[in-house]
Order: C-alpha cells, then structure tokens, then sequence
C-alpha cells in the first residue's frame, strides 16, 4: 500500500533533471553530503562514494580559516586536495559568516568578523568569496549574500539584507566573470534567493536571482528554525515560479521528510550536516516498512516514509539485525548489527558514527535515486 | 649500508615461528592491533585487515564492562560480533584492573574494584576472568595476574604480587579446563611472567609459567615506565631461557625500535595502543631511508632505523608527498598527502587520526613481514 502510493507520488513529482558542473554530469534529484573542512567527518571519500553522493559540499569559510585557500589551491584544488577526485560545490562563507563568526562590522563593502581560532579580523565580501572559490577549486561556486537569523534583531535587518544580498549578487556575478576569463574550465555559479518567510520578498528575491546570469538558482534561508509547515508551505508558494533550464538547490536540508517533500515541489540539489551529525550522536533513518509494526520504540519519531530512531536505546543491545533489514548500503550489506553498533556509540567508539554515517547518507541518496526512477 | 646491516640483523635473529591458535595459523612476529572496546579505534576491520594485521586484541576489562560478554556472546563471540571474522586475543583483565580502576581490596581470591562509570562494585578473579574470556569468544586467552606498577607502592608489593600470580596462573589453568571440556573449540591459553625489573624474580616467574600447562608464554610487566635500556636489558635476560616449542608475546610493546628489538630477542607478539593512539595525535613513523638527509625538522626522533614524526608540523603545510614515499600502506597507495593529512589533524577531523592509524599499524606489520623474510 506504502509503496504504491510512494510510487504515485515519485511518478507525479519527478522532473528528472540532469546538469553538467564542468566536465561531470550531475543526475538530480541528488544529496550533497558535506565535506565541512575537506572531510565529510570520520569517512574517507572512498566511504562517501560507496553511498552513491555524487558531489560533496565544502565550507569556504572553514576552509578559508584553515588551511586557507593557498594551500587547497597547491593541492590542486579542493577535489585532489581531499582525494574526491570528483564535482565538488562550495558554498560562499555568508551562512557561517552570520552564524557562527563575531561579525565586527557589516556594511555594503563586506563584513569584517573575528576568526575565533586565534582573534585576527577577518574581511569576507562577495569579490573576496569569490576569489577564494575560484582558489579552492569547486565545480559549482556560491554568491555572497547578506544572511538574517530568525532573531529579533535578524528580523530588524530583513529589509536591509535584502538590498544588500541583490547588490551582491551582482558585484558576485561580475567577479565571477572577470576570474572565469581567466580559467581554463570555470565553475558554475549560484545565485542564492533570500526573503526569510516574507513570500512577497522571496518571490521577489527569485525573480531577481532568475533574471540574472547564473547557472542555477540556490534557495538559502531555510531550514534554520522556522517550522517544518512555514518551510514545506514557502517551497510550495515557489515552487510554480523557477524557470525549468536551470538546476534548484534548497540549501542546508536534510531530513528525508523535507527532502522528499521539495523534491515533489521541484527542487533538484540538497546538503546537510544531519545524515552525519544525527549518526555521531546515534539516530539513524530506516523505512516504515523495515520498522513494520513495531510499536515498542516510544522514543522513535514515525512519518509517512520514515522512522527516526536512536540507536542507542537498550531494546537494541542484543538485536542481531542489520541498521535497517534489506538496507543496500555498506554497513547494512557487510552485516554489522545494531547490537554492536549500539555498544559502539554508547561507549564513544568512533566508527559507531562512521558505520551509521554511511547508512544515513545512502538512506537520503537512495530516496534521490527512486525519484530519479 | 643501512639496509645490508638490518637484512644482516633480521637474518640472524628470525625463527620463523608459526603456530595454530583454533582455526588459524599465525605466523610470527606478528604485532596485533588493539580493539580495546570491540574497535580498533576509528578503523573498521577491513581497514585493520589491509594493514596486514592477523589478529586483534581486545580488553576483557572493558568488554566486561561493556558490552558485557553476554552481548558479545550473543554476537557470536568477538570476531564475529566486531565483523572482523579473524583470530582475537583477549587480555585477563589485570592490567587494566590495576592500572585503571579504582581498587577497593585484593586478595587471593580476587579483585574487588569500582566500575567508574557507574560506581558498582565488580569482582575480578582468575576463575572469572577465564570465564569472561571463553565467553567473549577469543582464540587466545591470558592467565589472570596480580600487576604491580613502578610505584612505591607497587614496589613494595612486588613479592606479594608475584606469589600471588603464581597461585592464580593454577587457578587460571584448571578453569580454562574445566570450561574447555565444555568447549568444541577451546581457546589457547597463555600464561603472563611478571617479576619487574628483579631479574632473579623474573627468571622464577618464567620458569613457572614454562612449566605450565600454558600454550604460550607471555611477558607482562614491562613497558610500564621503566626506561628503554632497562626493558632491552630484561629481554636480553631472557632472551635465551625461553623453550622452543611455544609462542612468546611481549605485553603492551609496540614502538618500533622495540618491536625490532623484541624480535630479535626472539618475542613472536606484540600488541599495543601506540600506533593508533600516536596517530590521532599526529604522530607518524617512517623508515630512516623515506626519512632521508632531511634535518629541518628538529622535532623529529631518529632511531637506528626509524623516525618518528609530528604531521601536525608547518613544514608539512605545503608537503605534496604521502606519510613515507613508497610506502605500501593503504593511504600512502591512495595517495593522500601530508598537506591534506596535517590540515585533517590541525582542525581535529577524524579521518587526519584514521589515515595515519592505518600507515602507522602497516609500518609495525611490515618490521614483522621484514623479519619474517
């Protein structure tokens, strides 16, 4: 019954897009693990590539931190430096810029913010986030953007965020053209659509990214603490609005409930931290019908598709099954049990995260696989 | 030069031993990587097994602890509970009782010590310890012995302590029969010499555990703190009162001057957390030959035919070559660079921790290969 109506959903919403970065062809739907400092954390890229990722995230921020773009350069960019060897985007720094730095100042030139590593200021604008993913290396490069939390004092600058993001989108855009003169194969860019949950702004905001010249159209500003319906209810309102020639990216998504749900509203590329993170601390995804009836898991969270579970729960300490029972992916298919995983992430041991790590991220690219059909 | 003498050495000193422990042949030396908790730590067996590891350890004391060795059993012992599917060695639990619990009594009949994660009380006694040990599954098991440290308070029960573990090498013997003749396959079990650095005590001690009903003859005790000429000294000692016919394993000795040193006093085992605990500290060995002429890292400690190296070092920033150029080793061959690895271990990314574990544990294996000839 599940599956059959699945099956009616994927036929109905699939847009079975497809795009070249480069010299490589990327198969949308597809799930972007992400490689925060040139590692997608505790996996090697061999390990990534077992769960069928086509393309890995890098972080310009993190990577613009340590070890510097110089250094990822002379490694002959960021796909050998991490021995990927394959397409690779990197996001523009202006996410983490405005979450996670002391941003000292902001005005139309950049922003000047404090590296928390060792104090130094920092100056980030959209020339300079530029240059430096050109420097990394990336098939698919980031505009700079002026990014709002959901603060009140985020809220205060939404308008001003606003202007400034259109503004640098363009003086992104142009630095992207001058550098691009000067490549052998230059990367793609992104624009990225802002307006918070504001509709009139995102529309707005879209149709400004979409009349400008870049190659594909990034949707930021969600997933970052709104609710799942304000989020699902933003997708839908765009949804009917992209042009069809240019690949769609939601950025910062990755629960298989919003991943299936903006691929039915036409979104092509995600990324997110959750298939690792979530596995580092012990939840894992399995299919409803791999949970079946079980109704002992208080704890685990039901969807439609999916059930969330903590690994870590005592009705696991002797189940000699698999992560998810007729699972394909590495750790499922080499037979390693929930009971030893369990006593792994209990204890702190390392490779419980790895192993869970891996059935995380072949979860989500195997739900991209079946809308690709 | 330096290589005729080494071949010189390794030509004099290798006895080609090989014995059976269960099912499988071990050919000696060999160093076995430790899986302290069912993992060797940030590795999955098959990476442990491309070093060319033949068999693991694992620590009674902390399987005990968790996952208890009623859920390892459920597992189908510890191989297979752990996915390595090879031969295992178990340790009885006294070293760890002693170096690192909190001991509330000892007496003939046991060890009384606090679980310090959650404040029980466990007992620990041969009886017990060879239980847990069959339990678990192991196809080499040890002999439950009294450990004292360099202390004063361990030297003054240095006499104490060895009677002791006289009595409970018995008690372990007859216990390990009465469970093997329950047993379709029993483990070998290995007696532990202790004695310190009384040489008189030591050579009593070996000819003790020699004339045991012991499949193996271990030595315990060293490589605890005294220096290194000390332990060479002892093991020079010893060296030619061993009998012929059964393995000799050196207790917690894994640096590789010992190892080569060890060897050549006729040790066939070694185990030990050095490899792998010195890697996600940045810390790498590589041969005097990779090493080269290069005196521009003054950190570096240069042995007869090792060097051992912090990967963390700045000069290494830029470094486009693996760990040890010509190295066999699984990430040498894949060719991750020192660059890439020393960012890796700069930021704390596990996998900078993970890739020089598995060069690190293959450079051991291969001073093994080497003498084995």
């Amino acid at each position: 019954m599940k599956k059959t109506l699945q099956n009616h959903h994927r036929a109905s919403f699939s847009r079975n897009f497809s795009f070249k970065a480069r010299g490589f062809d990327i198969q949308a739907p597809v799930f972007m693990p992400v490689g925060t400092r040139a590692s997608v954390k505790g996996l090697g890229p061999d390990q990534v590539r077992s769960t069928g990722a086509q393309i890995v995230l890098g972080n310009t921020y993190h990577l613009h931190l340590h070890p510097g773009e110089d250094v990822v350069a002379a490694g002959g960019g960021l796909a050998e430096f991490t021995n990927w060897h394959g397409p690779m985007l990197t996001d523009s720094g202006g996410f983490q810029v405005f979450s996670l730095a002391g941003i000292n100042k902001i005005a139309d030139e950049g922003v000047w913010f404090t590296n928390p590593a060792n104090g130094d200021e920092i100056f980030l604008s959209p020339e300079k986030s530029i240059q430096i993913q050109h420097q990394l290396g990336a098939d698919i490069i980031m505009a700079f953007d002026d990014v709002v939390d959901l603060s009140a004092a985020g809220r205060s600058r939404t308008q001003e965020a606003f202007e400034r993001t259109q503004l640098w989108l363009d003086r992104s855009i142009a630095e992207h053209r001058r550098l691009s003169k000067l490549s052998q194969a230059p990367p793609l860019l992104f624009g990225i659509v802002q307006g918070g949950l504001d509709k009139k702004l995102r529309l707005k905001s879209l149709e400004q990214v979409q009349a400008s010249a870049v190659d594909g159209i990034a949707i930021g500003g969600l997933s970052v603490g709104e609710t799942r319906d304000e989020m699902h209810e933003m997708l839908s309102f765009l949804a009917p609005c992209y042009d069809q020639s240019r690949p769609r990216y939601l950025m910062g998504v990755g629960h298989p409930v919003d991943l299936r749900f903006g691929i039915e509203q036409g979104i092509d590329m995600f990324d997110c931290v959750l298939p690792t993170r979530n596995a580092r601390h012990g939840t894992g995804w399995i299919s409803r019908s791999a949970f079946g009836d079980d109704s002992t898991d208080a704890k685990a969270a039901i969807f439609e598709y999916d059930v969330q579970i903590n690994f870590k729960a005592e009705r696991f300490k002797l189940d000699q099954s698999v992560i998810e029972p007729g699972c394909d992916c590495w750790t499922c298919m080499n037979g390693y049990t929930r009971s030893y995983i369990r006593h792994l992430l209990k204890v702190g041991e390392a490779l419980g995260g790895q192993l869970l790590s891996i059935h995380n991220l072949r979860y989500l690219q195997r739900i991209c696989e079946e809308y690709r059909g």
